[in-house]
């Protein structure tokens, strides 16, 4: 269906895997092998590489397009600068955009990770079509972002998105950036699986931290084991008074949940719809699509692809 | 400064008064006696006493271009169309924009009043320039608009900045629709009577609900009141950690406080200011304006005048 579309070549920065890929609008045509950073000296020693396997995509396909890059951290969407990455040292300050821009002679593009993963689901997944989205990743941590009026919203020094700080509780846990009650205290990967360890102790048993990972405590729930289905609801719950804080400020019609949370599905979407539901005016709710991500892994590389062909396009 | 616009009539609605004015930007040029809707019954009764006043002001102003209401509910701005007002009985499905414009002839346009406010503060007043802005009126409740890219934010059922319904307490206080720990209930008038009630009552001195007003509070702490400086301290908190979460989120770069408790001014935004400081990465707080607002009571009339005359400029 997509066999029209030009290809775009997609990069998904990670603290331990850069990883390269060839999109035809949500198809990921072909993955070149991941590049660890660990094993490169900072930008300097990295960038070669990643160039080189630009290089030999290119020959292979040599009808790219563009280029773009996801990174995590913040990204000036306007010169293309990094200020910082988070888990990788040694990048503040490099502009990733000019200089492939430069090596590559392509249009090129330089974006946050996350608002790149929401371009994806927003322009080929899940969210298709839908004007007011945010799409929300819960792992270890919580990130996000925001399409606003059918265009990626970045905000004014390009760092929207962060609801993995929203408070939920001003009296509560402490954030990574001296707030209290970060969102991503509560329903991420550590604090769900703190939750589950606490609730199974509450009623006498004793399970092991790698007993009770997300993913394991979805396997219980779905076999119907009482006390992990009591752990998705409380999660719901979390997540609900973190979504509702959005909600009411954005009126959105669309919220994709993605990252290796959203593998519990209906544990935590029904709750959440539950949970929503009943603390907010029907107005905000009733047209509201709540929906699992449809991308994974290949999210950041689909979305940095698709956000840099459509921009050369634009323009 | 102003003397070449045009003039625009605003209609700002509440539940003990209409008030209805002649605009020249940010001069409201004549303001006309208050129209009380509990003396009409309904809608049908207090239209055309609205049309009345509104037919005499262009008697002596009838270069009046536009017209514009702002209304304290849900209104459908691409209609103008009344969902249901607040404190106002009878207006389910009136469409006040149809009924003005075909009695007066004249381009006419119905927003939400804390839009219009919004609109206000950012097209003439404290906000003037600013690309991502919140404007938050602090009064018996607590309400919201937003400036996103330089226009009026709506949401998908134009019914976006809702911020007195954030929650900063998922166990906390039983906001107005089921939700838990909505901000109105802790920063809103009353939980601020509330607060400084308590923190005299600790300190052994029983003062009355009517000295404990937030003027009552804000003039002991101007006088240097320590029980009232703390009072200010921890409303700041409060509403500090409601804001981050709209700034963790919008990225914005501009916060226009209004409302009756904006009078406290510095007694208030000094810790607010100081709270997002420590509690947000700098890169949301360095180019962040907190200022009060510049308008007071007329800034429905101003803001919806001069929302439609833009409107009818654009088009």
């Amino acid at each position: 269906m997509s066999s029209d579309l030009p290809l775009a070549l997609g990069i998904d920065f990670g603290g331990t895997s850069v990883k390269v890929g060839v999109c035809q609008g949500a198809d990921l045509v072909e993955k070149a092998a991941p590049i660890p950073p660990p094993e490169f000296d900072g930008a300097a020693a990295l960038i070669p590489e990643i160039e080189k396997c630009i290089a030999s995509l290119r020959k292979k396909h040599p009808s790219i397009a563009a280029i773009g890059a996801g990174l995590p951290g913040f990204v000036n969407w306007e010169t293309g600068g990094v200020h910082a990455l988070t888990n990788v040292d040694g990048w503040e300050g490099v502009n990733l955009k000019s200089i492939l821009s430069e090596s590559t002679g392509l249009p090129c593009i330089a974006e946050n990770d996350a608002n790149a993963m929401t371009y994806a689901e927003w322009r080929y997944g899940a969210g298709r079509g839908r004007e007011y989205l945010l799409a929300i990743t819960l792992g270890t941590g919580v990130g996000g972002g925001l399409i606003l009026g059918g265009e990626l919203y970045r905000g004014a020094t390009y760092g929207a998105g962060e609801v993995g700080q929203i408070s939920i509780d001003y009296n509560g846990r402490l954030g990574g950036h001296g707030n209290m009650g970060a969102l991503e205290r509560y329903v991420g990967n550590s604090p769900v699986t703190d939750l589950a360890m606490e609730k199974y102790q509450s009623a006498g048993q004793s399970l092991s931290e790698q007993d009770c990972t997300p993913l394991k405590v979805a396997e219980r729930a779905q076999a119907g084991d009482a006390i992990a289905i009591a752990v998705w609801w409380e999660v719901g719950e979390r997540l609900a008074i973190g979504l509702a804080n959005v909600l009411w400020v954005l009126n959105l019609d669309c919220v994709v949940i993605g990252g290796g949370m959203a593998k519990a599905g209906d544990l935590l979407l029904g709750p959440l719809r539950n949970h929503l539901n009943t603390q907010m005016d029907a107005s905000f709710t009733d047209g509201l699509k709540l929906v699992p991500a449809q991308f994974s892994n290949e999210a950041g590389i689909i979305g940095a692809a698709a956000l840099a062909l459509d921009e050369c396009q634009k323009g």
